[in-house]
């Protein structure tokens, strides 16, 4: 199976990845940094970090509200527009992707394409 | 600044990304895997790896000819074929992520956004 992999580089040091959308896209539907967490089996230490990473990278918070296990959590506007940012670069990107790749999987009979949207990444 | 990685990959476990690219570029180029493992600042044995990984999980040889130390190195149609790909999705992708990144951009008037081609990455 041959697909497409984005990530958006901010400076040097940070990959937003499928992994870190997808915590911010769970951030945003439970309205929780520690049910986000269990939700794609991190720890909530691990899941901060990882926002907090963002956050700093940007230099603009993209989550605001409690950030305490208790607290519930909610995306920033701009945090919103980093989410829309990337699907949208990802929905294109893999449009003008198919025919490089399917040409490409033509030559290698067992491998085929798939350019579904990221769903299960691992956490970058 | 802002940027645009890509990766492919291959079935579950491998990503070819700009590092990757480059080296095959640099074989290519040199004639040699270890002349371009020294360029690329690692040792021979982790540029074979790199290759050999590549290899296996597209279930054809992507650089052919003497993989010893003393001997020379150069792509197969198919290793051309992979690099060239790479390239022409990065650079249709790069161009539809545009409006995109430089939307996100102007939120955050630090940043940049950079969408040279990947040039000096690290290995993957």
């Amino acid at each position: 199976m041959i697909g497409l992999r984005l990530q958006l580089r901010i400076g040097t040091d940070t990959r937003i990845g499928p992994g870190k959308i997808i915590l911010l896209e769970t951030v945003a539907r439970t309205g929780s940094i520690s049910a986000a967490a269990r939700e794609m089996e991190m720890t909530y230490r691990r899941a901060w970090e990882l926002i907090d990473h963002m956050n700093k990278a940007f230099g603009q918070p993209l989550i605001h509200g409690q950030t305490g296990k208790a607290g519930g959590a909610s995306l920033t506007e701009f945090g919103l527009k980093v989410i829309e940012t990337y699907r949208r670069i990802e929905l294109d990107a893999k449009a003008v992707a198919a025919p490089h790749l399917e040409s490409l999987g033509a030559i290698v009979p067992t491998v085929s394409v798939d350019l579904s949207q990221s769903a299960t990444e691992d956490d970058d």
